[in-house]
């Protein structure tokens, strides 16, 4: 290796950033190379907020969500819902759906989807402590947000079945085209659904 | 900003590694999520690379390639030919062309190529201190080893002029058809060359 570059910062430099996903050396040694055009504080700032990143952000005891705080800031929200619950796959998901704009209640993160393929199970999942939280109480309707995939329905499917037994409402995302997707392209399971599911024009029209 | 993600940590983070080239918002939080789920030693060893990097290096005072001494060590090394200099645009083709295995000389790193519309002109590149090198005695042959544009052409024909007086030989990389390249896909201005700078087929297959 250090035959490639005659410097071992260099060396330790490209190869810690290609260990990050879909980085390779070259991408890595073209990243380390900016950096040492640029002033010495850009690369004290990133380096230092990359691991300032991982030391600081801890979990979120109630919804699993990343957090700097032992409950999230959308757990601590009392002017959010909390009797409703988004149940997602990751942190990212949460992100996402906030980024709607459109969801005031709380979520609760999975950490993943069931799949065996995997290796990974419901007990490897979030599934116990969302169990509790609704057995607490309080809570009245359970969102699945899962993927729209095999892993995604399994999940659905499972929880759906352990939360029978406290009656609360599970939904679930609504299926269909894509907006701004044409049907041409719209996949056959999709267009199905949408049909199935089809709403009411003069509702659509209202919103 | 706040908005979009509920932790600083990560609007920080996200922010900082998408000041890199080619690393927008999206990418930078995906690479800090997969940080998150990491081990802290990922987070930590890459963010100290990255600062050691910038404070560690500096620039060889021979060749102005990056170093972590005074000297670097292609400089250093007294097993390669000081008669022969390659000028290169940059520390990234110094790496290359070591990658090749075929050079055995030193280099000299310009720090780019003269470019009027960019503003860079000849006093902005490590041009004086090449002619101070070949002043100083000791070189026979300077090989310009700029890209075959406008303006390396430009930059090969400025340095040529001034390396006159010395009567140094100063050669250029061969222009031809790259390894692999099919004819129908070659430019012309190309072909033209490597028509005219055409070589004893017996020379070829003896190497």
């Amino acid at each position: 290796m250090n035959q490639e570059f005659e410097s071992t910062l260099l060396e330790t430099a490209v190869t810690e950033i290609s260990r990050l996903p879909g980085i390779g050396r070259k991408t890595a040694l073209r990243l380390a190379l900016h950096l040492l055009r640029e002033d010495v504080s850009a690369s004290v700032s990133l380096g230092e907020s990359i691991i300032n990143l991982r030391k600081g952000i801890k979990y979120c005891r109630e919804c699993h969500n990343i957090s700097e705080t032992d409950l999230c800031p959308i757990c601590a929200n009392e002017r959010r819902d909390t009797s409703i619950v988004c149940v997602v796959e990751s942190v990212k998901d949460v992100i996402v759906f906030e980024n709607t704009r459109s969801f005031n209640g709380k979520y609760h993160v999975l950490g993943g989807v069931i799949s065996p393929i995997d290796g990974i199970g419901p007990d490897k999942l979030q599934i116990d402590s969302l169990i509790s939280r609704v057995a607490a109480g309080g809570i009245k309707e359970v969102i699945l947000a899962l993927s729209a995939t095999m892993e995604g329905d399994t999940t659905d499917y499972y929880i759906y079945r352990r939360l029978l037994p406290y009656g609360v409402k599970v939904t679930q995302l609504a299926r269909g085209v894509s907006v701004g997707n044409e049907i041409e392209y719209t996949d056959e399971i999709t267009l199905g659904r949408s049909l199935q599911n089809r709403t009411l024009f003069s509702d659509t029209i209202m919103n």
